[in-house]
């Protein structure tokens, strides 16, 4: 199927490229149409790669919008996809509101009493947001048996249906075996708090390739 | 040994008894001497077992006071402890910012760019402050064997001694198997940010016996 990918660096590529790889066509959005970095992993991808705008990769997009943005960019993304073209679709909201403006160790630009996947949603009621994939490296995120033993992935959304499918593609493209939806939009705040951990973790483990587990 | 514990809810409470079990002798100190809970926990837990206020569970200690008490007070409780009480001694700071006073979901009174750890640990330089076990359920921090599989805890603080003395309890008294050392006391913003997802799973998993793994 048609799907966009909005972003072009790391987490764009790479799942934009995993797509790809099960048959997919993917357009990557950014900016402006002709990014360097997207015509780079065009070339890279083979003919069911595509670039263009944001708006156009929301428009491109038959039902799933992967955002890979940084979180404190999201917002204006989605304003410049549109909001006829996001209208209906489900957005897989794998961003982070990480701020490093005042060096390391980042902040977030939101938390706590809301979260960049509550914005999305609440910005674009007729849109589905799924919050998913945030909280693990993205070569983890596409192949999960990177990280030895079991460990977990999150969704967050309103929208039971949208979660649903979201969870399949967790699973069935991506291969992950443990899928946790702690309930609707609101808990996004849970996972989005976790990358204050996450970056502090990846310091004192020495490897990005970690991940959460809930044992119980 | 001798040794404090702040607070006379059940992670007090909890961990006073285990503290007691292991034959230590334990002062439970709240904001009155006399307090209801303390008198009752006392009762409960044999000769080894006393209460007065929390400076006097503060001067009690030799080495290791444990702070128990709910975030948005500890600042107070330190301070009723008393400085001089509290030079030299480890506090082993369990406690979290937990705001309730606006309903479910909870925030975080502070976060991003501070943490309770890190507020008690520079308005008492003289003490050393190993943030850990706040991750987990009461049940859990003393007996991990409660959740099955693999699981860790984590510690936060600027004194390498202090961490390994703490790390020690956690593992030769508490019986956990995993301490991941997270660095110094900044990093107990991470552990501190985790609460938003713990009360989430909570709901989502059914249970208060689980934990996180890093799996790796």
């Amino acid at each position: 199927m048609n799907i966009g990918v909005f972003g072009t660096g790391m987490v764009g590529g790479t799942i934009g490229a995993k797509l790809i790889s099960l048959g997919h066509n993917v357009m990557m959005g950014s900016r402006e149409a002709d990014n360097e970095k997207a015509v780079k992993w065009v070339a890279e991808n083979g003919k069911n790669a595509s670039q263009g705008t944001f708006a156009d990769a929301a428009a491109f997009a038959e039902e799933f919008i992967f955002n890979c943005t940084s979180g404190m960019a999201s917002l204006a993304v989605m304003e410049m996809a549109g909001k006829d073209n996001l209208t209906e679709k489900i957005i897989i909201d794998v961003s982070n509101p990480l701020d490093f403006t005042h060096g390391f160790p980042p902040t977030l630009s939101v938390c706590n009493d809301d979260s960049i996947g509550e914005q999305i949603q609440n910005t674009y009621p007729n849109a589905h947001v799924v919050k998913t994939l945030n909280t693990c490296n993205c070569l983890v995120m596409v192949n999960p048996s990177l990280v030895p033993g079991e460990h977990d992935v999150f969704v967050s959304g309103n929208n039971f249906s949208a979660k649903s499918k979201v969870t399949d593609i967790l699973m069935n493209w991506f291969g992950w075996k443990n899928v946790i939806d702690l309930g609707d939009i609101t808990t996004a705040r849970g996972a989005e708090m976790m990358l204050p951990l996450w970056v502090r973790l990846y310091s004192a483990v020495g490897t990005p390739n970690f991940n959460f587990h809930i044992a119980r």
